[in-house]
Parts: structure tokens; sequence; C-alpha cells
């Protein structure tokens, strides 16, 4: 980092201030103090971090790669949020090892993401830091009548996940085992998608209850049940166990449930609902299915969990307030 | 941090969701995946990054300085875009070595600096890392019919400060000497005003174009000559150097006009306009005074530097989009 502008200059020529012809809602770019954004008549607005040999590692993964998991990311929460993507800011910490071109080829991952979800830059803040890390802070445009709670759940309601669980956890495993023969699963740690699609089709039947899941099943169920002062009873079915995932847990003497349950970072939604709204849910989302069933709190908010399942934890997850 | 969502709910107690009766802004506040706020006309947002050992040092700073800091910093930026805060967002970077008390400590100077604005905690992230840092996101609701510009500067205009210039530099210089005779240098380097009362004026005389001197006013002056596409003669006269600043210069025989010009942190602001103009902004806003003049470009975008002086760069100096 010789000239901290000129790399500014040259990271924001890899990543589209404008992705669309309305100007992704940016009025005035970057490069003043501040952004002015398109009016928001329900700004959202949600952090994430990714940090290396915290959340991502280097060796691991191609910098395209850290740039373009670290918008789905926190573009994931817009999505739980029943909220449009409009602007993002990336705060970069770079030690003096990493050269620009890793830095470009982050923000080329970026761009690719944006692009991907017609989502703007916005701008962010380039400092110097021991470890390599992307600070996102994203900004959508949320629902005019509807904004989904995890507190919203209710004893009678069922719990859902939009999709397969435990992948990302096994794919990440298989990274440090530097076992290259599940790359399905390690393609699920690397490349998580944020699930607009399925988003959309909870809020056109209007689900009141939505989160992704992002620290694994246990533990975010256990927020929503704690949201809703009520229980939440576990039930991982064997027939909803990913085929690949199953293989990978016969390889290594797993129990697949358990990492169904703790594993983290599938970017999957978890919602609940009245069992009869899910059946049209079903009918509109495929993949979706059940896990779980919501009652009246008694004793604990997360039951069914196999004793020595922990929420998901590698040496890295970090915990959000937003 | 055993529990970083203890934690979590541990620092927002210390800061206030709803500083106010109107919530703040804040419609659904942290806890879901992402916060709900209020309708925003002219949504602008800046970030802002404060790292120990570059831009604090806890052996110079108490927790509680860096959080409040860390809140004027990226509330500055607001101020210089005539927006008032609506809400500000806070990524924690948090080594193992560091308590939990430290970091509430850290939060109870957010407290203050939120309290002191009217701003609310929208909410934020904790990770693991090396540095303990703070990654700021701060959305603030704009003016209606203006938005100053750094490009907005024309030839004929005088380019001005808000205040003096050189102090923060000055007590950072005296922080390393461990010289601690000049409290008042070293007390604005620590605890520096985010100039909303100056920004109300300058807005009032619907001064164009306005930013905030955090890189030094030789850096940020060229920023504006850039943007402007016009040169700016920059001219520091002696008497308008802070007596503080030299007497300190005296002591280390350093040369005032040189730590005014490359010295940053000030948060004082700068800004551009007909001389007319600033003839009635200095009759409502005390302690501004001339730095320099806007002149066609030729050449050079700044001029009138002393040879020597760069911008203002400690080990430190992050350089920002936003």
């Amino acid at each position: 980092m010789k000239d901290e502008f000129q790399l500014i200059e040259k990271l924001l020529a890899h990543a589209p201030l404008q992705p669309s012809g309305d100007h992704g809602g940016i009025r005035i770019p970057a490069g003043d103090d501040a952004c002015l954004l398109k009016p928001l008549k329900n700004p959202v607005v949600t952090t994430d971090t990714q940090r290396n040999n915290v959340h991502f590692k280097l060796s691991w993964q191609t910098p395209e790669e850290i740039g373009e998991k670290a918008v789905a990311a926190a573009l994931s929460d817009l999505a739980a949020s029943y909220a449009i993507p409009v602007s993002i800011f990336v705060n970069l910490a770079v030690p003096p090892s990493i050269k620009d071109n890793t830095l470009e080829a982050i923000y080329r991952g970026i761009k690719t993401a944006l692009v991907k979800h017609n989502c703007s830059l916005g701008g962010g803040n380039v400092s110097r830091g021991r470890d390599l890390s992307l600070d996102m802070f994203a900004v959508g445009e949320g629902h005019d009548d509807i904004f989904p709670l995890r507190s919203a759940a209710k004893a009678g309601f069922g719990v859902y996940s939009t999709g397969p669980l435990g992948l990302a956890a096994a794919g990440l495993d298989a990274l440090k085992r530097g076992d290259a023969s599940f790359q399905r699963l390690i393609s699920s740690f690397k490349s998580p998608s944020a699930r607009f699609d399925a988003a959309g089709v909870l809020l056109q039947h209007r689900v009141p209850c939505v989160m992704d899941i992002s620290d694994g099943l246990c533990g975010d169920a256990g927020h929503i049940a704690k949201a809703s002062g009520i229980t939440i009873k576990l039930a991982v079915l064997q027939e909803q166990i990913d085929p690949d995932l199953n293989a990978y847990c016969r390889k290594y003497d797993l129990i697949p449930e358990n990492v169904v349950l703790s594993g983290g970072e599938d970017y999957e939604l978890l919602f609940a609902c009245e069992p009869d709204r899910y059946e049209k849910v079903k009918r509109d989302l495929r993949g979706t299915f059940q896990v779980g069933e919501c009652l009246s709190y008694s004793d604990e908010h997360i039951t069914g969990i196999p004793s020595g399942v922990a929420s998901f934890r590698h040496g890295a997850r970090s915990r959000s307030a937003t």
C-alpha cells in the first residue's frame, strides 16, 4: 500500500458504484465525506465481518471467493429481513504482507456478488492492520408492511429450513483435513448464496418469523425460541440429510444429525409459521423441510438435541447483534 | 469472551438503542438479523475505522476515550455532509487479551458520544481478531436540498477552516514523547468534537463545498482541489496559529506552519465559498479563518507548501472513500 488513496481508486474501479441504470440507489457516490443514497422508506441495515484465519483462510480460498462470500454473508441478513439490497460499504484492514493484486482480486469477487444482487458499492475505508479483514455494512430497502421478526414464533408453529444444512460445516471440516474429494460440500462453505429467492416466497406467503442460519440450526433456533419466549423441539429426520453430507460423515465417522444441528454458515433461511401456511409455502419453494416445532415454553428454549451437540463455533465465528 | 452473545447483550446495555423519546430513528432494534430504521429522505452513510496501535493506543487513552472518539470521528463525516446523526453500527474485533470490562468501558464512551449527538446504536458485530478495532458505520439524515461536495469549489473562492489546526498532531507527538505538559493539545487528539455546530452555520449560509479535516490541511485541501479541478494556494498566517501549538513547537524545535499543514485528526471543517459569503459566515461562526484561495488549475492541485511538508501520516492513518 504505497498510497492508500490511489489504492482506493484502484479498488473502486473493480466494483460497480452504479450497477444498473438507476445508479444503484446512490445519488452522491463515495469520494465525498459520505455517500448520499436514494430515499429509503424502510431502511434496513446490517453488518458482518470476515477475517483471515477466523472466517476464511487465504490458503483455502481465492481472494475472489473471499470477496464474493463477504457480500453474500452480509446480504443474507437483508434477505432474512425481506429487504432488497441497495448499497454495501466495505472497511478493509490490510497487513503489509498483502499485495495490491490480492486486494484487487477481493474487489473483483465483491463486484461479482454486487452485480448478481444489483447492489451498489457505496464506499468504505482502507486501513492497516495485522489481520486481513472485511467489515461489511449493508443497506437495504425493507418491505412496506412486513418485517419478519425472531420474536414472532408461537406455540403451534412449525420450524422450517429453506434448504439442506450442515454442508458448509462439513466443507470446512474437509478443508481442515485437506480432503478435496467433497467439492460440493467445500463449495457450500466457500460460495454460499443469500436466499433472496426463498425470501421472496416467504414474503409472498407472509411468513412472520425468519432468520438466516449463520451460526447453526441449534444456535439460531435458540435465538428464535428465546426472542419468542417459547420452546422449540428440534427433530432432524434422517431422510432430510443431504446424501453428500451422509457420505462425508460415513468416511470420517461423524454423526450427520449432529453436523446438521451444530454446523453453521449455510445461509439458508430458518422460518416459523402455522403448518397450513407452510403447506402453501412448500408448494412454491422446493427443498424446504421441517426441522422442529414450537411449543409453549417449558424449562429450556431448545429440546431434542442429542448430548454433545453445541452450536457451531470454529475458531472463528463472529456473533452479530444485527 | 466466554459467550459472545452474552457479551453483546452486556455491551448493548451500555449504549442507548433509543436515546430519546422518538426511539432514535430505530423501528426494529438490533437483535434481529438487521435493524429497521425510520424512513430516510436523504440517507447519508459513512464509515470509519479505529484500530489499536494504528489510530489509538490503549496505553495512551482510556477505553472510554477510545469509544467516544470513534463515534466523533465517524459522525464528523455526517457533519461535513450537513446530515443529522440517526444511528451508528459498531463492528468490534477483540483479541483474547482484552477483558470484557475494557469493552464495556469502550461502550460507555460510545454511549457518551451517542447521547451528546442524540444518535442511536443500531447494532453491530463482535468477532475475534489480533488487533482491537472498531469499525464504525454511521447513518444520517441529509438536508433536503443541499449536499456539500468536495467538487463544488471554484476559482475565486476562499478556503477556510472552522477552527485551529495542528493541535491534534502536536498532541499525538506529545503522547509519543511522553510529555504530559500540553494537556490541551493531547486532549485535541484524544477527544475531538464533530463540528455539527459549525456545519449548522455553513448550511444556513449555503456553503457549497465542505469536508472534515481528518488527514491534514494539505491532504484534505488536495482532495477538494482535485475533485473541483482547480489549484488551491494554501497560506497559513502566523497569527492564525494556536498559541499552545506555537509553545509546543518552540519546545521541540518544530515549525508550527508545517504542523498546521500536515497534522491530521483535528476534525475541523474545511470549506470553500465566495469571499462575500464567507464574510457572513464569519459573523455567525467564531474561530473561523482563511487558509487558502482557489485558483484556476495550473500544473499542481496544491501550492504554497514549504518543501518537506507531507500530508499527515502516522503509522496509522486510514484512508477513506466515504
